[in-house]
């Protein structure tokens, strides 16, 4: 059974067993938020989930439609998560993948342009700001292939050329095969992205081999396939094709997705920003970026 | 079996008999369209197809998302649909239903807000334009409940209280059981909406009981209820309490819902416009409302 | 000399007395902010500063687009002003005017789209939020002529007739004659508004004269006329006329006026939905209206 | 006298000269289109204009905010300039340079939203368009650097290092000193762009030196900066410095400053359209791109 779905954890949870060879997994469960840290450990663990050697990790939270601020707890969690899963020093460019013209598909670009980019902040402009020991961070939006012309990844590329980040973080909106994900995960991994995987739309990967400098990604899932929804609840797989051929096209979104992706960004550019620049406090930083 | 829908013609649809008893319907094939005309002449009608007496007409137009630009057939066939359906003459208020906020439920808003209002169109200015024989339009959007805290129909009573027009159209986005009328089909019936009552969250009817004018529906189909779509397409209804747990506040749309609602909204704006103002040209409205 | 200025505080300064017939004021100064509570008592001070008679406060604070967020003390100031010009109980018409498309008019639509609307919070929904004492307020933008064809003042009219508000508080963008005022000032009265005045464009005047009920007005400047500020600067009014044909249709703006717009509308209605509601803390308030 | 403007038209007419060593021009007057081309041929030339030596080449239309679309002959001749100016042959990266969050600089994203990306149209894709001789085009917005962390020559070195182009294109939004010049004229030059340059905020040059390649700049002017309408209206300079004081962070626009750079956007990405491909008519190009 091949499912659409960009998350490991769900990806684990369809194989349904209890241990899968390759494959390592802790979970932490807090009041309001659960962390499951699942590592690819070998080639089996690679064919098991589909996903290639590294750490995923999955902060699942509250509900982001329905609560109506931040807990300090899912923040705080998820700021700790993406803190222990980037470089503890270095310059990074954070780049938003996807749409700004689809809604379930803005969460890239929306992020993007909520981090607080500091790269140029120097000299007489850093005196005037009165902070200290700030990392350098270029923030910036990929576009798509369909209205560019060009990659995800080679847009990247050009800008590491150029700017020469020591790593790069990405952020992408997902597909989950489970609705009760959406809008309440976070992923994050150390492999980069295959953007467009989860619904059949692959683009270039983003990664290591492709960019040559280390990539995390982060992503929440907006959108399950209509055709995963309409196989996973009718428990049988004999109509596959027909239902590919007719809802296809078709994606399955909460009622109040632009709530959901509005709250999910800046969640998730707060998280990014507070783990960059651990000196500066969630409350200092959202005056900053707002 | 009772799959949510707005549409008339799916409620005939799911009957699945040759003739019903009160209802009347003749169709209509062009090469680019389609148009079905059902009468529902009586209370055994009314029940079949839970719908009040009154016309119901559908146009079905090649995938508004997928055209460039609006065929002249669309378009044409559109207008005079419109036209056989509103009264000839008097003046009209267009009150567009839905929420701006929520791309699928912006279809109302965004028509009104591309309805030529020419009744403030007078004296000096009348002359300035060259414009001769023009109808009394007023435009407006109601808002919903919960941000305005009255309900759309309360708002056009109050609007028809001060500007008294001879009748109303509403424009609204509707749901459909079938996820290829998405988009592609708009419903047009004298007998008034219940706002939301698709999605199962119905508002005061605003019809000539409620509001004291005859009233004139225009909707398209932009959104299936997700467990509409996971019963419809596993064919079998045992787990359907299930199924409304799971994905009750789901909603199916095409990927590009964002541009479908945008085409949507520019075809039917001025289909109304040029049925309401048939001395103007489709070109020369287009001017007018850009 | 007639410059064009919404602000009776700005009319005051032009006159350039000590004291003026018919107008008393009163100077509260602040760190934060500065109050001035204009009386305006008979028929000469109507003459001299070209208002109706009635109370004008205006609320002074730093400027809205540079400070990163709210101080406590300017929204404290703004929202125990508010509470004073405001009847101490009844229900409430928000109404936001002018055009959401164009970006200094836009501070009316976008304070509407914020206030906390409640007029629909009864019964089990109530019960389900857990507040008490709530004030019935209903909250709506009125749309602009040009786009609807009905006055805004006709759409007042028309709801007040349906929702039945004990009074009305309109919000509207304001034109000053001191650049420096723009975004930075708040400006209340209790006897309505002619929307446009302010830059040669007046619309129906929107008071308890043309509605029934007491109008309270709220606004913020947020443009200054070309002509006004060229004139003003040179010091010399010989070439007033051929400065009207050059520069009548310019208006003056900060270059951050998107953002003076958006900071501007945020403590505009927040300051509103505090003073309606006072048992609801800011901070709570804040999240039952993001 | 040191009027702000971005315009080589006008610093030539401010010189007020017959003729200036080291310029060249040459005017065409069409009925509803005026074109100018302005040859700096020397260094005095340079001096004289404040420009580096190349070619300037100005296009009056009739105003953009007036017109309800564009007449043939306002984008004819347009295109015919652009396609005079850029290489016959060769692939191109259009760079809209500027801030899309605020109105009157956001031509530049604008206009590379509405860019016919062709890069990625090979092959399969290629065949189903049913295209022949595309040129390859690139399209891109390079963010602004208090957003992004990178100066937008620094975006488009980077871009250029992956793609390759043979040439770009950059489009801005541009400051004027006559408020008539507002949204009615189009400026390119030969020579590259100093972003900022208009209104004392300069960044860094993109130009040949700079990137590599040759650089094509076209521009509108959308605001006349504040300090200089004063100064030009009141005839006097002594009072410069308190004026720049006064007025220093303030720009004047038309009130319909949004529909002006959608319609100015819409018109100069089209005619870019049409130079870049001209063996696509400017209907179907309008379709290709909506």
């Amino acid at each position: 059974m091949n499912f659409r779905t960009d998350l490991a954890l769900e990806r684990c949870e369809i194989l349904n067993k209890n241990s899968i060879e390759g494959i390592e997994s802790e979970t932490l469960s807090y009041e309001k938020a659960k962390v499951t840290r699942i590592d690819v450990t070998n080639k089996k663990g690679e064919e098991a989930v589909g996903k290639p050697m590294g750490r995923y990790v999955t902060v699942e939270v509250k509900s982001l439609a329905e609560q109506a601020q931040f807990t300090d707890e899912s923040l705080c969690t998820l700021t700790e998560e993406i803190k222990r899963i980037i470089p503890e020093e270095g310059s990074v460019l954070v780049a938003g993948l996807g749409n700004n013209e689809i809604t379930p598909d803005a969460l890239g670009p929306k992020c993007a342009s909520m981090i607080f980019a500091t790269r140029h902040i120097t000299g007489e402009l850093l005196k005037a700001t009165g902070l200290v020991g700030l990392r350098s961070v270029t923030s910036f939006s990929t576009g798509v292939l369909g209205e560019t012309g060009a990659e995800a990844c080679e847009i990247i590329k050009g800008i590491i050329h150029t700017v020469k980040p020591d790593f790069v973080i990405t952020v992408d909106a997902l597909a989950a095969r489970n609705v009760e994900r959406l809008g309440t995960t976070v992923q994050m991994c150390n492999t980069g992205i295959v953007p467009g995987s989860g619904v059949g739309n692959s683009r270039q990967e983003i990664s290591k081999n492709t960019v040559g400098v280390p990539v995390i990604s982060i992503g929440v899932p907006t959108v399950v396939d209509a055709a995963t929804l309409i196989l996973d609840c009718s428990g049988n797989r004999e109509n596959e094709e027909s239902v590919y051929e007719r809802a296809g096209d078709m994606m399955v979104t909460p009622r109040e997705v632009d709530l959901m992706i509005e709250r999910a960004s800046k969640l998730v550019s707060l998280a990014i920003n507070c783990a960059l620049q651990p000196h500066i406090k969630p409350e200092d930083m959202l005056i900053l970026t707002s």
